[in-house]
């Protein structure tokens, strides 16, 4: 599998697009990670003595309103800061980056609205305008993306346990350093990564919720309706990992030029179960409700993968499939995952 | 008319895609512009004192090819010039900018073989590696685009006459300053502009080739057919200007922060004549070679515009007529465009 030209979030904003399927990660993003990262981030800015203009970057943007959401929470901390320490706020400039497959378009096209709402908002609270340029930086994360010391903060959300080639073995034992942009962070500079993990040390445990799983079984279910081959469900691996905080303490050290501020496990529910009934809504089936959003998550994810390997024709029924799983699922257990924030600093 | 939202070229790579009929863009690039550009970028270069990173921006780039290659011509040319002077070349930030609406995705999906043939085109060279990072900058020109004091280049071809709103009145006698972002341009910074000009100082004289005459007349037929109003063809105006040499050299003086380098009018010709019959093919009509070319060329470009003002029904009506009126006017007459060519350099 060519990782780069088969690897993109569903595109769009329709019903089965990432955009309008990404509860989760819009889950993570509201949790503690974004103090972590408006912290680091005006750590960047006095670091760099308070400079007249900042370049941040985040890797494996993807695409919704989450992406313009995580920068604007930046450049509000950054802007308050500067209020604080009585300096003009510098001017922004934001990298959005994503695999070159990824829907740019629809990430753009809800660029006009959110620089009309900053406006709006400024001329609300009566504060300077801090000046800020968004542009789409395509390419993989796992190359270099920018110019040498011109990052001053570096964030990804979500995004690093995708990785740039499909492992060759079964199981990996190693993760990808997601540092090859190392070189591109002047000295002070920070980088807030969260993505997911494993707290066992052993690759072999069983994740509390393995989501990829039930999966595996609904293409197996597959096979046992003569819809795909077993070896076609054999040979399909996902470019993905989540490795223990050891291995990932290792692989900084190994590379060398950050120092950890902050290293963490947390978890996550991946389901709903935080919205409440609707009123009146004697009907309201929190399982069900559940089971959809994943469903529909997944699919957001993983769909342009399992077309290019199984092909179109068992998409529908696999996800029917796997929704039933789910829902077997949802209606025993909570979906608790386990994901890992680090905070690092340019030495 | 919203301009931001319905000017933008036909995306995709289709039959009416903008990015496979831009003979007419491609011919003004391969025009004395390429040079223009180049030495340009060269004198840029030398004026930031052979600087270790520069970066560069096409202003209302679209998409296709064109676009690609004109920031490798400009790339090539430094790549050189720092090699004349015994100097490192310096790494290349590339900015992209189109509106929003732009197919953005398309451009990118060009750009893993735009890195991977210049790396075999290096290798071959055995030629030092110009580092190079592209990205694209979605918003109008008519605005600021960019942090304060970072362009070393700017160049745009075939844009500056788009307007970033349609005129109020029937016949706007003034043009728009295309210079907005003239801050963002540091000190010895050049900056080339290429777009379409008018020999005549008076605004209502004739055009030598008229294309929106007749495409006025295409609509007017469709008046008589019935297939539209006469009020919607009155009020459908297109946010477009050609001015002439002695008003953009009015505007550069009223700005202030340019000295002219260069100024001069050129001519084009709007169609395909260029192109030889194939061998054996004793059919070959340059005639309506021509006529399809610009047609299509034509509702590349005014496609989303028409669509927006006129609905969708008229489109193919509207282009068949106007294919008539286009073939009827290349039998008689060569279609000349005049061109304006201006080299900038920051005061």
């Amino acid at each position: 599998m060519e990782v780069q030209s088969v690897l993109h979030m569903n595109s769009g904003v329709g019903d089965i697009s990432y955009a309008e399927n990404s509860t989760f990660q819009q889950k993570m993003i509201a949790s503690f990670a974004k103090t972590a990262r408006q912290e680091a981030a005006v750590d960047s800015f006095r670091a760099a003595i308070c400079p007249t203009k900042m370049t941040i970057a985040d890797l494996g943007c993807s695409v919704g309103p989450n992406v313009l959401q995580m920068a604007s929470e930046i450049i509000e901390a950054i802007a308050q800061a500067s209020h604080q320490l009585n300096r003009r706020p510098p001017e922004m400039q934001v990298f959005l980056n994503d695999l070159p497959g990824n829907d740019f378009n629809t990430l753009f096209s809800l660029l006009p609205e959110f620089y009309e709402l900053r406006e709006t908002k400024l001329q609300e609270t009566d504060q300077e305008q801090v000046p800020c340029f968004i542009s789409g930086v395509p390419g993989s994360f796992y190359v270099r993306l920018f110019v040498s010391k011109s990052l001053h903060f570096v964030y990804s959300s979500n995004s690093l346990h995708w990785l740039s080639q499909v492992p060759q073995m079964q199981l990996q034992d190693g993760s990808e350093a997601p540092l090859n942009n190392k070189g591109n962070v002047v000295e002070g500079g920070h980088m807030v990564l969260t993505f997911m993990a494993r707290r066992s040390s052993d690759p072999l445990a069983p994740m509390d919720f393995d989501g990829w799983e039930l999966l595996a079984k609904a293409l197996r279910d597959m096979v046992s309706l003569g819809l795909t081959e077993e070896e076609k469900v054999d040979s399909f691996n996902l470019p993905w990992y989540a490795p223990s905080m050891e291995e990932v303490k290792d692989e900084i050290t190994i590379q060398g030029s950050f120092a950890i501020k902050k290293i963490e496990l947390f978890d996550i529910n991946w389901d709903d179960n935080s919205q409440e009934a609707p009123r009146n809504d004697h009907n309201y089936n929190p399982v069900a409700k559940s089971t959809l959003t994943m469903a529909k998550a997944s699919r957001a994810v993983l769909e342009s993968m399992l077309k290019s390997h199984f092909g179109e024709a068992i998409i529908e029924k696999l996800f029917e499939r796997y929704c039933f799983l789910l829902e077997e699922y949802y209606s025993k257990y909570k979906a608790e995952v386990t994901n890992i924030l680090i905070v690092f600093e340019r030495k």
